[in-house]
């Protein structure tokens, strides 16, 4: 049983382009959202360029997921462009919100503690969202969310600080998110074989895939020993609505996988 | 001044859409060309779903990159399978390829030290590729990389195992890159900030590279001290033929940021 709610990424920055940072952002959102019963089908990341944010995201609402997430591009600088782009993807102008002022106001007025607190303009700029938008409150940073419902989409822009992305993330989306999974579960269980090749253990997998519908076995080979030995980490998974029946049904899964290792055993050229 | 060539990355594996994966490969190809003088313009994952992998390739040939590198899906297993969406998406045919299957008869011979070699139907897989492409040996692993053209671009299939993709970029891909990017280089400083706001910075970073044309200048706020401390990373970066001449603008642009910043203190409210 596939995850009714499905999720594109969307992670925005130069720095992602040119290897400077790992996007560890996108695999943290990926993780909740499996989590949360929910199923990332793509993720995409383009530079701090607005014809590229824009087309990129034009591209994700086409496809229609019910969530598109996007990182990165909200903060005050003149390559923070995020907001602007997916405007322009959707066909609406910016505009000055009331609650986002209220949101960057009350940041500043912290920070600066009494001091003369300035709106400056790129202080205000994060206060501009596309005309229909909701400003989200950001609980870590300055920057507020931006959530927007276009078509079955509904549009989610976060900060790319990690810290201020899963502030966010943690209070105002993995609720939506769960809802709209309606308690669909993502279930592993992983494990390890050594001394047996991928290339043998294949048609294994797929005779222990054939007995159990709805379980999905996936190989990872981890590395081969100086002796030849190799070593694989097997990931069992399911996605289910009964949490309790599904993890038993996993277990029976990987007996049944050590049972015809041990049967086929013979088959395999293992060093062993 | 711009790179001349463009180079879109495609990581494909369930494991990277359900977090239990951080996308190192994309970050690593993205070092290395970078320094290489190439411009990686799009990172796309997609899971090990033949029809997801083949869009995504189609759309990124559309964009016409003079690169296309994928990683993942070439091996053995049954979800395995990106050369045959590759193949799909532009209208080829899988093949057994001679030269492919004698790289992987090599690697089990070696494996099997002597012992009888059974090149089952696991193995075999992994010879299949698209009519016209080449096989690339992999000097760590047993799947060949593949080699394709089509139109303008060039592409790459490479395994999703780190080592073995890091083994045959380096092999064969970084030349092919180098060559096409033709002398170009992509320079990097970086410097810290600390006691000013990236919303205070941005005009000072506008103005700044307004007097460096081909000077980009990014900051990347890497957290808040409790006493509201700001601690800001810049990087200065340029593209340039001319590595010399162009360190010494990075290094001229760097010193007028930090001008900038001492003329313009009583502007700032820093808490240093």
């Amino acid at each position: 049983m596939e995850s009714s709610c499905t999720v594109e990424i969307l992670s925005i920055g130069n720095e992602l382009l040119l290897g400077n940072t790992v996007n560890t952002n996108a695999a943290w959102l990926a993780t909740k959202v499996t989590f949360l019963g929910g199923k990332v089908t793509r993720v995409t990341t383009v530079g701090d360029n607005l014809r590229e944010i824009s087309q990129a995201t034009k591209e994700s609402i086409k496809r229609r997921p019910d969530f598109l997430i996007t990182t990165g591009g909200i903060g005050p600088t003149f390559d923070d462009m995020t907001l602007k782009a997916v405007a322009k993807a959707i066909g609406l102008r910016l505009r000055l919100d009331a609650t986002a002022v209220r949101m960057v106001r009350e940041h500043y007025a912290r920070r600066f503690a009494g001091r003369r607190l300035l709106l400056t303009k790129p202080r205000l700029k994060m206060a501009y969202i596309p005309a229909g938008g909701t400003a989200i409150q950001n609980p870590v940073g300055t920057a507020p969310g931006v959530k927007l419902s276009v078509g079955k989409s509904e549009v989610f822009c976060l900060p790319g600080v990690p810290s201020e992305a899963k502030a966010i993330f943690t209070n105002t989306l993995s609720e939506i998110i769960a809802a709209k999974a309606g308690g669909m579960r993502f279930l592993q269980k992983w494990m390890r074989v050594d001394g047996v090749m991928e290339s043998s253990l294949a048609p294994v997998l797929d005779r222990v895939m054939s007995r159990w519908p709805g379980v999905y076995i996936k190989s990872h080979p981890r590395g081969v020993e100086a002796n030849g030995r190799a070593h694989l980490e097997l990931h069992f998974s399911i996605s289910t609505s009964e949490p309790k029946r599904a993890g038993r049904v996993l277990s029976a899964a990987i007996r049944d996988l050590m049972d015809e290792l041990k049967r086929t055993r013979k088959k395999f050229t293992v060093t062993q």
